[in-house]
């Protein structure tokens, strides 16, 4: 899978585009949400270029599991008590790069359902 | 891990309590959540009892990965288009039970941010 050049979390995780990059190791990169909907918004991302959950789950347990490792490792750090992690799958679902990214979501109360 | 007999989801892993079954393997068990929220809103569990995503992550990358794979496979045999997968740790969050559970929803449109 790689890379792939023209999506934007790929040129992120090169450094080819800057984000506020708040962990990053072999297999995932972490970055604030530019359009933080908590106190708490990062994206997690892994660092091969693939579509979505389904296919990355497919592709790479390790890797997927290392999504949450991290989102835990986060959310520790920050003594959030609380938190949310999604991937939406699908531009009907709200995905709109399609790069398979898991929202960490913590620090405010958090509504149900979601979305 | 095993089973925990003092557990709403292992009770249903088990059979000892009926839930509306959907899929099952050896690492996961996938039911109807009994207060959808969506036209498609199924729970997705490991079939060890493990507290959270971040725990369940360490302790197994192939469950965790499964999980997703049986999320991928029910919305393409059900043509969702899109779907959102949500997992919450801690109360604060809307957790309550306390084995890790994959929280599927599609069918709808869905709103952002996700609660």
């Amino acid at each position: 899978m790689a890379l792939d050049p023209n999506c934007l979390f790929c040129k992120i995780i090169t450094g080819d585009i800057p984000a506020d990059i708040v962990f990053r190791n072999e297999n995932v990169v972490a970055f604030n949400d530019i359009d933080p909907k908590a106190p708490t918004h990062v994206l997690i991302v892994p660092t091969i270029h693939v579509e979505n959950a389904g296919a990355l789950a497919k592709l790479s347990p390790t890797i997927t599991a290392d999504l949450f490792t991290t989102a835990a490792q986060i959310s520790a750090e920050r003594a959030l008590g609380g938190y949310r992690t999604v991937f939406n799958t699908g531009a009907e679902a709200g995905q709109s790069v399609f790069h398979a990214h898991l929202h960490l979501l913590g620090g405010r109360a958090l509504a149900w359902p979601p979305g």
